[in-house]
């Protein structure tokens, strides 16, 4: 076969990125670089900007638990879970988590962001339609874009605009889709008027209770559970096993059928390397641990209360504190950037998002709450935080 | 808002997965439904189905560094690399595996899934062209799929239709997509002729190693580096840490444009939390084992060879064997399932792949090399899969 010549002009081999550089110096002018910080193992940094909501990362039971599964099962699992990678670890994790929210089985993924997409296109497909918020979390995003359904995204936070999507679809099947706690404002979905809407159009409801599981509901069962919802025959949640429970992972909980269907045909399940089994033992040693000491999840929404409660008070423009994350408003990502950075400088580590990581385009700090965290170190991150607030923060 | 009414017959809540249980039946008829093996700490089985390549997932010094990590950094990385999930331990890794490879810089991701995710849509767009070999693993083709980008999807192993598609193109900006050795088959991609059809055309090319790092090369520095490629200014490679490695994870290597670039734009590495710190101790720890000893490398390729010979003297249809990995056909799905289920039985676990794991829809055995079988290992496989094979397995 002759291929036929080059359609365009011929590069040379060290042209062939040179838009990169172009996209690079558009996203400087913008002030929407990131550098990765490389932390050491102990800081005296106080941290606001993790995920680990219980503390329990560093936890003796928990990381104690992933040392001894490292060593007892290996580092890693071998192969995935179809093939090799399934440990009982796995199976007493999904049998744990199920039993602890409510529903009939769970299945535990190598991540949150995997968990998201196999359980997006394994519940949908070109015979549905999927209606979503339209701040839902970029790994639902990404799932709704490899589904091949039809798309609605509505407004935020707003079950009549989802039931007029579901009314006005093409396609007989429906997924709504939404987080529960979203991940950037911290605000708290209105979950059971999204199951009216569902059941009133024969819709399923998938949540993503990432930022809820382990900080809202009955010790920490989530907001899915705390909505009524968990153990319904039409709702579906996903989990991370890395924030509250301080490990690596994440999971999707629902029917029994629907694990089933995901085993069978969640390509980000089917084709993945397993959960490693150190990370299965952390998750499932925190979930004792939140079992034992349910008081944790309240004391988590205690310090977000805290801190939201002097944030404003400081004049600070403040969202959230439905759950762990409490964020605050910057006029811009420069600004919050450099206000990111003083902070550090004066030993409080607090999140500095700005797009593409805030889905409406505005730049903030992100504090989270941890159970774990005094009252004075509250006081001090409010007082840090206020007093190096740029100038247009206090809107 | 007023919504207007349902638009198709209401279902009661558990009727709405119901079209569940008419695909689990019809995956059931066509002998395709999947079951999770729990499997214990330690078995009599001869594993040849995992891709644990190297034996180290076990090996104290691998699966000691998960364990003392732990321990010390905590059992997860509490955030997002861009936020609190980067720690010394990523870093040493990523400079560690670019200094073994022979690239400017790489990037390490939660999995080889998320890392090929993020390689393929940042390096692509909807002004970009992809253009892949047909056979390219699963998390290569969502990326596809969520690129926005024109994709072609040639022929298998051939250079010369790559070359035409790439001629043919309507975007100026290319990327040529492929495994190096093709994870169902085991066969090795024709890498140098790939790069050329690439630079005759102006065009990324974009390589998954996941199976040829840490077997094909010099003491393992995989197929990338075999080819003459690793450190090329147009080329980027993905491998895996939970395979040769025996860990968890992924990373992506390359020029440090390219790296810079998947740091502000790849959502599956912006929007996933960090790799825990135990699964980048173990595969840095993994990384130094393979150094200190590259003959392991050599070792996999000969006990692949052995495999092949003697499947292949028995009569079997086999393939592969360029890397660790040798696959033999089966007649069909469930005479697969059946072969892989009496050799388990009779001491051998070797993997099944069947529809929709296998892009030709050929279901197979699939065999797995690791350094630490011994010759009376192989000898022993290669007698039991041959003896057990169904009719029709010999073609």
């Amino acid at each position: 076969m002759n291929a036929p010549g080059p359609a365009f002009p011929a590069l040379q081999p060290d042209e062939v990125f040179d838009w990169l550089d172009a996209e690079a110096a558009r996203r400087s002018e913008a002030g929407l670089v990131r550098r990765l910080r490389a932390r050491g193992p102990s800081t005296d940094e106080l941290d606001l900007a993790g995920n680990d909501y219980l503390g329990l990362a560093r936890d003796k039971r928990v990381a104690g638990a992933a040392a001894a599964a490292s060593l007892r099962w290996g580092a890693g699992s071998t192969g995935s879970r179809l093939v090799t990678g399934s440990t009982e670890l796995h199976a007493e994790l999904e049998h744990e988590l199920a039993r602890f929210c409510g529903t009939q089985a769970a299945l535990v993924f190598s991540s949150g962001f995997t968990a998201n997409l196999g359980a997006v296109t394994a519940l949908s497909g070109a015979e549905s339609a999927i209606v979503t918020d339209k701040y839902i979390h970029a790994s639902l995003i990404e799932g709704c874009r490899l589904s091949r359904a039809d798309i609605a995204a509505v407004g935020h936070a707003d079950p009549a605009a989802i039931a007029h999507a579901l009314a006005t679809r093409r396609k007989q099947r429906a997924l709504v889709v939404t987080d529960s706690v979203f991940s950037v404002d911290g605000d708290v979905a209105p979950l059971r008027e999204l199951s009216e809407a569902c059941r009133t159009h024969g819709a399923a409801l998938l949540v993503d209770d990432a930022h809820g599981f382990g900080v809202l509901g009955d010790g920490g069962r989530g907001a899915v559970h705390d909505a009524g919802l968990a153990g319904e025959p039409d709702v579906v949640t996903t989990i991370t096993l890395s924030k509250a429970l301080g490990a690596q992972g994440g999971a999707v909980l629902g029917p029994r059928r629907v694990i089933r269907h995901l085993v069978d045909t969640a390509r980000s399940f089917v084709f993945d390397t397993a959960l490693a089994p150190g990370s299965a033992a952390a998750a499932l040693a925190a979930l004792g641990v939140l079992r034992e000491e349910p008081g944790l999840a309240e004391r988590v929404l205690t310090v977000a209360g805290s801190l939201a409660h002097g944030l404003r008070e400081a004049g600070l423009q403040v969202s959230g504190s439905g759950g762990a994350v409490v964020s605050v408003r910057a006029p811009g990502p420069g600004e919050a950037q450099a206000w990111a950075g003083a902070c550090a400088e004066h030993g409080i580590r607090v999140g500095c998002f700005r797009p593409p990581s805030v889905p409406d385009g505005v730049s903030r700090l992100r504090l989270t709450a941890r159970a774990d965290l005094a009252e004075s170190d509250v006081d001090r991150a409010v007082k840090v935080v206020a007093e190096l607030a740029p100038p247009g923060a206090r809107g």
